[in-house]
Parts: C-alpha cells; structure tokens; sequence
C-alpha cells in the first residue's frame, strides 16, 4: 500500500514509498517539476515535428516559471482566456499573446488592449461583426495594434460562428481598422470517451472551410488555430498551423480516463489527508473521507467520469461523493483502508479549475520540496 | 426586459432598472447589502425566538464585514471548516470559533490551534477516538484549553459517528485532557428536493440520542449543535441549543430551487455581459454565451438542480452548460435574446464555492456602487 504515513514529524522518516515530502501541509497542490517537464518537452517536439507552432493555454496553470518553461522549449507564445490573464504575463515579458474569447470590448476594456498593445503582440477572439465593430470604435485608432482571429464553432457549440459566416465577422473587423489574422476553433466536445478522433476531424474541416472562406473574401488567413488536449498529440494532415493544447502540462483524472495520458504523465496532485473511516456493513466496500474537496479540487465532473477524481496510487479507488472539505473514497472490497492521518495523492478531474482556487503551489524534484510557485493569474477572471 | 446596456460608458445614463451599478467589469461578484442585512436579521430573530444561539458558518462568505454584521446582530461566535479561517477571523478579534471538522492534528496543526487559543475560545471537531488521542497527544498541555464536539452522523453518511458510538469518542479526548464540550451533525442530506424536513427530524434524533449518550457516559453536552440552511428556519421542537446555518446571508440557486428562499432573498450575484449569440433553427429555443463560467460561478451542479444556476431577472431562462469562461443560457422560445453587451444578473447555484473563487466583491446599496470587501479567508483550505 504505498500511501505514506504522515502522523507528525514521524513521515519524515518513515515513508514507504517518498511520495509525499516533509512539510507540506494538506490539502496542498503538488507540482512534479520532472512531470512537468517531461510534458512540455513532448508536446513541443511532437507540434514541432508536425511543423506547427505551439501557443499553449496558459488558464490551465497561470503561473510564470510554467511559461517560461513552455517559451524555453519553443513556444511562440501564450494563449489566455481574459484581458486579466494577458495582463500578468505581458508584465512578466510575454510579447506574443493570443486572448481567445469572443471579448466584448466596452470602453475600460479596450483602454486595457492598448496598453497591452504598447508591450506586446495582442490577438483576440470574435465571433460576430457586431462585436468587431464595437471593439473597433471603442478602440479607436489602436484598432490598427490588435490583431483579430475569427472564431469558428466546429460542434462544440459554444461561441464561434459556422464556418462560413466567418468571412462577414472578418469583413466588418477589417471595416474598423482591426487587423484580420486569421481563424481559430476549440474541439471542446473531444472531452468524452471515443470522440477525439471524430472532433478533431470536424476540427480540421471547419479550420479548413473558415480558413479558405476568409482567403476568397481576402483575408488570407496567417494563422489557423486549434488545438485542445485530447486532440493535440492525434497525428496526420491538419489544417491549423497552430495548436493551443493546456492541460498536457499536468494532466489531470479526464485526460487519463480518456486515455490520453498515463499515470506516468501526470504532474499535479493534491496531497489530503484521511481524517474519518466509514462505518461500513460486512460485504460492502470500505469507505473513508479525505480531506480533499471541492475548494481545492474543483467540483467537475463530466457523466462519463467515474467519480470527482481519482487517486494517483490507487487506481481501484473511487471518489464517489465531494462536498467543500470532505472526498468520499470507495475502496475495494477486502483491502485494508489506509490509516487516518495516511496522506493520499489525489488526481483532480479538471487541473485548470484546481490552479484557479490555490495561491501558491509546492514544487517537487525527485521526491524532495523544491519551493513553491505562486499561482500568479489565479482569480483573473476579467 | 429588465436587462442593462452595458456598451461602454452609455450604461451610467440608460438603465431601464438600475440593476447594474456603474464601474462593474464582468464576471463580478456583487452583494446587494441591504437583502444582506435583512437575511442576516431574519435568521438571527428567528433563532432567538427558538431559543437557541446561532454559530453562522463564515466558510459561506469569508468576510470580516459580513461576520461583523453577523455578531451585531447576535451570533455568539463563529463556525468554520479550516484552522486557516479560524486564523483569518481570530486575528480580526472574533473570540469563539468552532472549526465543524474532523481535523487529524499533527504536531503543526496542533502548534496552530495552541496559538488561536491564546486569543480566542477554540471549539474542534472529532469523530474517533483515534483522532481524539491523536490530538491529545500533540496538543500536550494545551489540551485543556481545546473543547471538543462530537461529530454525529445523521444521515448525511460524510464524516461522524453513530450516535451510539458517541460516548467512546468523548472518553478518548477525555483521557487526553481535552474538554469535552457536546455534540454537531451537518444534515447535508437536506440539499435535495423533499428532504429538508425529513432530514431535521433525523439530525434532531441523532443529536437527542448523541447527547444522551454523552451525558450517561459522565459527559453532559453544555452544547448541542445543528442546523444548515435548508433546516434552520423549519420550526418546532429541537435537541439542538445552537445552529450552524451559512448560506442563509446569500441565498443561491440551490437554496431557491429547494424552496428555501425567495428572489427577494439573493443577496449574491454575478454580473455576467452575453458575448455571443448561437445560430439556432426556427422553432428552437434560443441560445446565447455570457461571460461568467465555472471560475466565477463554481460548477455545483445536483442531480435535481435545473442548471448551473439561475438568472435573477429572467426566472424562466436556464443555464444549461459551463465552461471555464462561458455559460451557455437557453432563453424562453420566442421572446427575443438580450443583445450581445447587456448585463444579467447570475444566481450561481452554490454560493461558497463563488466566494472562494474571487479575491474582492463588489457591494451595492440601494442599487448604487457601496465599495468593495475583500475575501479575507479566501483559499484559506488548510
């Protein structure tokens, strides 16, 4: 059973197997620094050798030393999700920054582009010529600094228009002096069991179609942007020239349920300790609480999943229930449960809502603490 | 349509109704002061009434203004989930707190809890003996100064005892010099249709039986604590002599959805602007995108719930998707789409996970701007 026993200062010296180092606290967000590297090094050369340029998403983990390691290893640049997450990193020396969210840029929020636009490459998302005309006359003559891409909606059906209205979002973005560059799409409904292959087809077709709708209307299209997680790493011919994966840096419990990474890839934990045993019947599974819940972990959970998570070292548990502080884990019948105060590390379904709820986080090197990072664009929601 | 054209600096002029004060850039979490102070008046009058002492649950708001308002008001003191809150609260002068949890107290927690007891009357939660001795044993001399409440199980099936195995519990911590002060349960089944008063007839057997069983084994309960939401404001005889309820102060969708508040209760909402509008076929429902996801909102979604929240001004829209960013709103067939810019007001469906999720809050008075609180306890998860 490897869990460690963390009853005082007694796991400093005892651990079975020394997975979780001395000091921390639980709940705590571990980040396994060679994981993570190893993550990034992988998803640069495979986009590398398929001869796209890499922006990775930077709402998945919103924290500077992550994208310095991400720019290091090749990336172009950063995509980010709001003009307060462009914000931080622009700050910290990021000169190329795609927001890909339909904006609807008021007066405030356009006034916050142009100074963005003072430091660095700014491109942001629209997906109606009504809003590129409005950001356009809010943004004045700055409109000529930001570069727009047209959204697409390629079935997930989110934002984004069908393909071939995008060349009417174009025409009236180039009306107001924003600078066209191009078309990008989020394959979001590649998130269920068996339909990476699918999105990602539908992807590329919408890619395609907007791509070349824009080139008749005469906008040719410089950049072609897609790219999610599950797809990603799918090879073959590809419209885009860009892919915007995020998740890949940690993975996380619906990337591995998908089959889209392994135990082996996954570099964030939350490490929680068991604080209560179930009292159970005889013949049913054992049943215990951790101290892991929907503060730290975040409360997705798609219907497919196969409960709020799951638990690095035990791939037979279950996390069958999560309230605010409290994970209910089922265990398999007949196997002795961990002892209260054994530190577990759990596996979130969705990293990207776990970096947002923590201000810093442990780092990890071979087992040891290697200092914390500070969740710098947590909470940038606008 | 009492929606709120947003478009720039035009809304401090037009407001159909005032509901959107100036100066808000979405998402943005607001509290409506006045329904604040009324909610927290109503909860306090009626448990005086009842005769029993009311211990809010500040893991609902975090905030020192909003537990200043609830001590005013007379609550005898606090409850939290997390030795950081305690922390946060006690350093702002709050003076009893009860952490509701079954903490497993290593020798740093223990330091902790050694240190708000110099300042502050410390209340802990237990439900095992193990856990008890445990405590007892880091605490060292400063057990005497640690009370100590039983948790019971009563129905919820997280975390606590049998109500029979109460007395085994209160010996444990007894032997190790804590003070052994009663009993609490959370009825957390009351979250669900139908459930509110079956599950308080449940809590109040279990806290009846618990407390009896206290007092026989030579441990008379000087406190007997229940009480959530759902159940503190259903009347009649009770075991309890205080509750705990928290979400009371805000209402949420879940509490509206359940019956247990009025519009005119929410307290708490998010100002969200429509980004974008879905091409839909005649005859469908129509579908649009605002800017409030589940890293503002929180993505709490029971089984029973009609979506991922409610839209305080448009009782039959629905909120039937979440990302990160978006949600997707499916309006009323035939009524027209609010425009891309107008503000709505979200009612997120679990109000403690929103008030995790933002550093600051907008506060509102009579419909206009009344300053901003600071989520003092934010994150504070350990």
């Amino acid at each position: 059973m490897p869990t460690v026993n963390a009853r005082g200062n007694e796991n400093q010296h005892v651990p079975v197997t020394a997975v979780i180092p001395p000091g921390i606290i639980t709940p705590e967000v571990m980040i396994d620094v060679d994981v993570l590297d190893r993550n990034i090094a992988r998803m640069a050369s495979a986009t590398l050798a398929r001869g796209l340029r890499l922006r990775p998403h930077a709402k998945t983990h919103k924290v500077l030393e992550i994208a310095e390691r991400q720019l290091a290893a090749g990336a172009v640049g950063l995509t980010v999700a709001t003009i307060g997450e462009a914000e931080v990193f622009a700050k910290a020396g990021v000169r190329d920054i795609f927001i890909a969210y339909p904006l609807w840029v008021t007066a405030p929020r356009a006034e916050r582009l142009r100074t963005l636009a003072e430091s660095s490459s700014i491109t942001v998302g629209v997906d109606s010529a009504e809003s590129a005309s409005f950001m356009g006359q809010n943004l004045g003559a700055a409109a000529g600094r930001i570069s727009v891409l047209v959204e697409l909606d390629s079935g997930h059906h989110r934002s984004g228009v069908h393909p071939d209205d995008a060349p009417a979002v174009a025409r009236a973005a180039a009306d107001v002096g924003l600078d066209v560059a191009g078309v990008f799409t989020f394959p979001g409904h590649s998130y269920a069991p068996g339909m990476p292959l699918a999105a990602v087809r539908q992807e590329d077709e919408a890619l395609r179609r907007g791509a070349d709708g824009l080139a008749a209307a005469g906008f040719p299209a410089r950049t072609i942007s897609g790219g999610s997680t599950p797809t990603a790493l799918l090879e073959g011919e590809t419209a885009a020239t860009e892919l915007r994966p995020g998740v890949y840096v940690f993975g996380d419990a619906q990337q591995l349920e998908l089959g889209r990474c392994g135990t082996g890839d996954i570099a964030l934990t939350v490490a929680s300790t068991v604080v209560s045993h179930h009292r159970t019947e005889p013949g049913e599974p054992g049943r215990f609480i951790i101290d892991a819940g929907s503060k730290v972990l975040g409360s997705d959970r798609p219907a497919w999943a196969s409960g709020y998570g799951r638990l690095l070292d035990h791939p037979d548990a279950r996390i069958t229930a999560l309230s605010e502080h409290h994970a209910t884990v089922e265990w398999p019948r007949g196997l002795p449960l961990p002892g209260r105060g054994d530190v577990l590390r759990v596996i979130p379904n969705h990293v990207c809502l776990t970096m947002n709820l923590v201000d810093e986080v442990a780092v990890v090197h071979q087992g040891a603490p290697a200092g914390r990072w500070t969740v710098a664009a947590r909470g940038r929601n606008s």
